[in-house]
């Protein structure tokens, strides 16, 4: 129980210092102060978590535990500084975004399942901790967000959600369950991004109305 | 009392599945894949009701009962595949969006009514209900949100809902109520849409600071 | 204690109004109509302090008190028809917004100090309070939010928060924490947009990638 729980502290932190690190990036172009990228660095990190946890009705994970807050400030100050001396590549955004997507989207099953949801919900609550802070940022700096794009993005987290619960149904552990969702929500958004696969995209018959 | 609670299902179910619709619609352009057109889709199709229940600290309403869930899931992937092989004229998008609009007014209304709240409040909280949604797609695929054009839009839901609050204080019963709001808010966009009407627009004397 | 509640209050009421006065000016180039600009105000007045109640789970303010929504009606509707008759610079858009910046700071770290909440969550509280509403609005409007360029912003609430908390620690009196924090807050923000102050902004060595 301990070494789940505290493999998941562990996960959730690396989720919020990856999007943290991504926001940051996003906004880099913005040419913010560092309380501005502060603010952006926070809000991507911690959108999904916080709409998760209003919607569920939980206590929000930043309020109960601030070390979050720290653990945000203390990263982007850091790499906010760290970007004016040493080349930090524009692609780690992507990179960074998927590693965070994938962390928060089994974190985000996780906690629904505990609540003991439905199926639907438990995947909506996944899909939405994992893409909703990468969408307030993106929105936030003006770009097209991410997740419409049409490389997969919101499909890798629905189908590593997916693979938990169908993990967990047919009895393997949830830490296994966890630990194979995450690397096919990864590995399916990596491939994604690197070899250009997409999904059909929505081509209606006519626009000339 | 069952009757209008079925009646007001069923209505809550129409309003979902155009908005759901309105969404799939507005993303088009974007050329999402799937699962990015069902995200959109169950954001338009939720985000006003769900602010509304966060706001009114209410149980979130698709929390409750998933249904709403899987009747978006199924309704998107129908129309997604529906327009690759058949006509859907984009205006519809406005028409989609004007039902929507009125439904939502009215359920946003009641769900304050019964909470027994100021009227400002009840108003508040039903053009909430009945905008938020399309401006959050809207937003999200980039285009200027409908409540901004200068046909009537949000003012339609608010007469609505006033009319609404003042039918009952008249001694109508709540359904009728609910129809002649509803009716009234559909029928004022629609107006709005069909005849280019307008009230009078912001336009401050000198913008030459 | 009276006397700073109905102080408060009387703060609160002005920052709601500037905020209001802020949106209608900001929205003035999109040709909203009335209950558009209406719609536009009241996001941006009750924005901050509604998603500062819904994470500290406290009632939201103004559905517990109504009169908001009143003040902001009607400070809108007066506005709207001044302004078509009498100039009303586009700058005061910046020193309304710099008001209200300073007066939700405050009142921010007030409730969240009152819940007894640890220092990082009074900071990010009152700094959310003060600019989500003038973010929300330079969204909607599709401008690049204020707190994105990169005169002084979130630092100036970040500094009169943390200036509000260092005064009560050494012993000053809630008044005076925060008439010192508010006057902190609008100070630097005032001087960084007349006279073009700002912090070290976030310069990447390279973006040839």
């Amino acid at each position: 129980m301990v070494e789940i729980f505290s493999g998941l502290h562990y996960l959730d932190i690396l989720g919020t210092i990856v999007f943290a690190f991504s926001g940051l990036l996003a906004a880099s172009r913005k040419q913010l102060d560092l309380f501005g990228a502060i603010v952006i660095a926070m809000v991507t990190a911690i959108g999904g978590g916080t709409l998760r946890d209003l919607i569920l009705d939980q206590p929000i994970f930043w309020v109960k535990d601030p070390s979050y807050i720290y653990i945000i400030t203390v990263a982007t100050i850091f790499l906010f500084y760290y970007a004016r001396f040493y080349h930090v590549p524009m692609k780690s955004l992507l990179f960074l975004d998927a590693v965070g997507l994938a962390a928060f989207t089994v974190i985000g099953a996780h906690k629904a399942i505990l609540l003991d949801l439905d199926d639907a919900i438990i995947i909506m609550t996944a899909v939405m901790t994992g893409v909703v802070g990468g969408v307030i940022r993106d929105v936030l700096v003006g770009e097209v967000p991410l997740i419409f794009r049409k490389e997969i993005y919101a499909t890798a987290a629905f189908v590593g959600a997916s693979l938990m619960l169908l993990g967990m149904n047919f009895g393997l552990s949830i830490e296994w369950s966890m630990f194979i969702a995450m690397l096919v929500t990864f590995g399916m958004r990596w491939m994604a991004i690197k070899y250009n696969f997409s999904l059909p995209v929505f081509k209606p018959v006519s626009h000339q109305d």
